[in-house]
């Protein structure tokens, strides 16, 4: 899904140089792990990548920025992505693959991504910028579900509820592999996260969750009291059948 | 729940003067409205309610803390409730009940929640300001039910997806109500998401929404793809209670 370069996975006998953007990129990692973040300047930066000032602000808005400089990157390929689809898709298996995409961003590079974990949890200001990159990952899932739910009866509270499962799953998934500092299989813990919350909302579990719009179905769902005759619990499944 | 005074809603006829914490709110709402956030500066606060600079900080910490001045005692106050609670009740039930306390600190004062929702819709620092209000808030949720989940597996994945999908209803239900101008009823407008949140993932349905741990259960679920032979049901059911 990413044309971006693997920065640090090179191993040619003569390496090109990187791109502006990347040097920027390891030389800003490099001083904030040396001296912290609040303690490095964009000066200290762009004197350590060779580069001049104004070089940083034609890739960078701010500091803050060259921290997470593939989201805005990640945010157009999931855009599109999500765009690219057809009314076939099951719209939950879809943001469940969107959200994949982020993943793929931070397994591309494990040293890095686990870096900055660790950085982002020291800094406050990072840790606020890192909640408005999840919001808008989460309004990007939202609003590809609204649509696909529009006309629904509660739509938008479904859209926005399984976009925020969605993101909360991957994210519980991405940060165990973070805490374990990038060991392990971060797509198998990613997937394993997402499955469940596509068990719970997909359209195979409508009948039992509820918050799934209702949907031509192939399952049925019945739920009864423990103790209830088994003669009640297949009337009561006949009935439903002819329901519909 | 709440002991803050209503502001604006004082009748008498020799109004009690409104304590130093509130005259700054109050002046500081009355200069964004009428200048703009960015233009209003802490000292024309001060000037405007009469009392020094050091009082200002003394009760906020920052021009943006005074836009959001009851979310502290909230976060207290749910923390408080969440810690408060029994092992007897249901898990979801609970931080449901808790998510109803920030609404309940929105619908103490209609007016000053309206004009705070479009403040904070234009200015992209207070937007930011309250994700991370809103974090909190989740993270507290979160909490309880990672501790609740104990030792269950994926526990901690179903704590954070919940406490997300709760956080994502109750503020469906609000921004409903904020958009209306703060008309219509909050309370049922939360309730409604909240509800659904609850069939979701509640004890009663964890057959057939399989993200909710494993509990005591006086319900069985059944799933069968349509068409299935009833005897097959059947068998499936007698088989699934023989397994408890």
């Amino acid at each position: 899904m990413s044309e971006a370069p693997r920065r640090g996975t090179a191993s040619d006998a003569t390496p090109p140089k990187p791109p502006i953007r990347d040097s920027l990129v390891a030389a800003a990692f490099q001083l904030f792990l040396e001296r912290g973040y609040e303690q490095t300047t964009v000066d200290d930066i762009v004197t350590l990548a060779g580069v001049g000032r104004r070089s940083f602000f034609r890739y960078f808005p701010s500091k803050e920025d060259v921290v997470f400089p593939d989201h805005e990157r990640c945010l157009a390929d999931m855009t599109e992505f999500l765009s690219s689809g057809s009314d076939d898709d099951d719209p939950v298996e879809r943001v469940c693959d969107a959200a994949r995409l982020v993943l793929r961003m931070y397994a591309e590079n494990p040293t890095f991504s686990v870096q900055r974990y660790r950085l982002t949890r020291k800094v406050p200001g990072l840790r606020a910028y890192e909640l408005s990159v999840v919001w808008r990952y989460e309004r990007a899932l939202a609003g590809y579900l609204r649509e696909r739910f529009a006309g629904r009866r509660d739509g938008t509270l479904h859209a926005d509820v399984i976009a925020a499962a969605v993101v909360a799953a991957h994210n519980n998934g991405l940060r165990s592999w973070l805490r374990s500092d990038g060991q392990g299989d971060a797509a198998a813990a990613v997937d394993h996260a997402l499955d469940q919350v596509r068990d719970t909302f997909g359209a195979g579990v409508s009948g039992g969750a509820r918050i799934t719009p209702e949907e031509p179905e192939d399952v049925v769902v019945v739920i009864s009291k423990r103790g209830t005759p088994m003669w009640r619990v297949v009337r009561e499944i006949e009935s439903s059948l002819r329901e519909d």
